[in-house]
């Protein structure tokens, strides 16, 4: 089960449409547990020339997509709190870190931090799921 | 004073890269106000064939970035809280609006709601900013 | 139905051990609506002699119970964002109104606005319940 | 200076009214970190016999006050977000943990966890105070 539903996961982020528009690339899976890659390009410049607070978001809802999916049943995202720490740097790689806190038969909970290569946090977040009973669509 | 804020910021985003990558396109602003147009595409799939996530917060980040900086001096985001409500399809027309709550010398509150173009709901946000004395650094 | 639900909701809040405790008094209901009262004495001073922000939230809290239980199923507290935007005064009148932003079958989002006798906002809160199927256990 | 900001944030907490009122009580302090106990009592009941949202919350707002407070200097409340995971029951004994997650000269990040006796996660908070430049008013 465990190889069939992440290499499945692998397999449909390395394909998401999203994730290639913006460079996201999950370098790690686990049961409730993922890390995401970005590289912060000129292309997310917002109008002071820094990255823009959607592109930060974009990678860690990333993560915490990867991760809520992994029990191989859907999640829904339904709440998320982001606190923008410090601002990153154009150039700079950034990886987004989902962790579960909580999970029940319906809902689950993620704690997700985006850090800079020098390990500076960027930004934190808090993230709910509902979890619905069907398996993930395109698992054979 | 008006005119000339609005028009540098107008100006401004119509050339910002990450709102270009998204196609996030600017249609009202006044003080503390703003809406933002989006249409969510094929390239912003994500593992299910929905809009991720990251797209529709991108919408409403444009949105809160806008209304937040109508004042001429420069404002950073702090604290973003995103309650998801309905997925939209792709194809879809989104609005986001984004009205300011409160305003005290170094804090801003908005509220910015998503909608579709039939009026449905489709992510209510609650948003801070911390406002810097500095005027805004395009302005002439 | 509307009669028989609201009654018992007013009732049971009369006699809820938390609300005595604090003071919180219900005094307008309707479907996924609720208006709160508080007076904020001196046994809710914090260490700064101002209300403790607890006390606050437990007033936002109270008034989003109220309107989320307000069709008749049990609703249960899943997430809640809380801005502080303005301290209230030892002995002001504090009014929490909530409102209903949208409704499904399993998930409720409520906006709450915490006010004083001035009109002034005092804190503005994003909140979601999960919708239970059971009907409320003190209705007859 | 270490011993007397302790020192005074300790006493001051004992004769705190709102604590008092509930019943919450210091029992670890430290450089951005405190720990808060509370026994979870009738008079917290909600309206149907659980414990209320906003007595879970006021506890865990007291650590994040003891913590946000224990540089020396003023912090207040900006922005609060709770994910309720499990109602305790009535008699348990709660711990709210405070962690300072990054500070910058004007902002500060907390995650706050409300966990019971048997280390069950009961309410995740991550929260933001304004750091101000005064000395708390009642360091001598």
């Amino acid at each position: 089960m465990k190889n069939e539903v992440f290499d499945a996961i692998y397999k449909k982020l390395e394909s998401e449409p999203y994730a290639n528009k913006l460079g996201l690339k999950l370098i790690n899976l686990d049961y409730g547990y993922s890390m995401v890659e970005m590289s912060v390009t000129e292309e997310m410049e917002n109008m002071f020339g820094m990255a823009h607070g959607g592109a930060i978001f974009s990678l860690l809802d990333e993560a915490f997509e990867a991760a809520s999916n992994s029990h191989g049943t859907i999640s829904v995202a339904l709440s998320m709190n982001v606190f923008y720490v410090k601002p990153p740097s154009i150039g700079d790689i950034l990886y987004a870190e989902a962790k579960e806190m909580s999970k029940t038969k319906r809902i689950g909970n993620y704690d997700i931090k985006v850090r800079n290569n020098k390990g500076d946090l960027i930004a934190a977040c808090q993230a709910m799921v509902y979890r619905k009973e069907e398996k993930l669509p395109f698992l054979n």
